[in-house]
């Protein structure tokens, strides 16, 4: 028991990380953010580049995005008026995060595939959960 | 509708990256990581530094971790037999990605609280939600 560690600031140190992943995490906020990013600006774009969401949805996640100042809604006085989203230029900072999970979930699904001792059920059932 | 960019591989770059927070995501997984990486080595240990988790959802995590090849169930023959939790040293390839996304984290409280733009109201909504 001596050797025990008390509890390790575990907490402390996941709350941060956790503000994080509640901001990439989610089916969504990624594809937008990656949509956006590579011009699509307009809602019908955006909603068509990202096969499934539904207006409602979109909606929601763009102002999420917008309340985060991932990106901005601009709107130009045109006739009609158009409605833009562009990302700030502060979403840059997420792009080694989305680039490190990336190739961490690449290198991942060959450590898993790979392995001879893990059974093909084992080793179906732990990817497919993803 | 020219200029409209096609469906942009969103869904191809979102596995990896979805195999990756499959793993670092839900409540327990990280603790149990940094738990058993700080020295907790035992069932009982792990169980105590982590507040709340209960050893039901505890063995169920562990097994997950185990079959994700980031930790090993090492029995030691002894009287009575001992079971002890090692991580591997895959495990360690999770640390910048852990390290990135609380840096983030930290980061992301300070733009989201400073800025004058954003309601009180508002603030505590986005954060609150993590």
């Amino acid at each position: 028991m001596a050797h025990k560690k008390m509890h390790c600031d575990c907490m402390e140190n996941i709350r941060p990380l956790r503000d994080t992943l509640d901001v990439i995490n989610g089916k969504w906020k990624i594809p937008i953010i990656i949509s956006v990013g590579v011009g699509n600006d307009r809602f019908t774009d955006i909603q068509e580049s990202i096969p499934g969401i539904s207006p409602k949805v979109l909606a929601k996640e763009l102002k999420d995005l917008e309340q985060h100042k991932l990106l901005t809604r601009v709107i130009i006085e045109d006739y009609p008026v158009k409605i833009l989203y562009r990302l700030e230029p502060y979403a840059d900072s997420l792009k080694p995060i989305i680039q490190a999970l990336k190739d961490w979930g690449i290198n991942h699904r060959k450590q898993i595939t790979s392995s001879a001792t893990t059974s093909a059920d084992l080793r179906s059932d732990i990817l497919l959960k993803s």
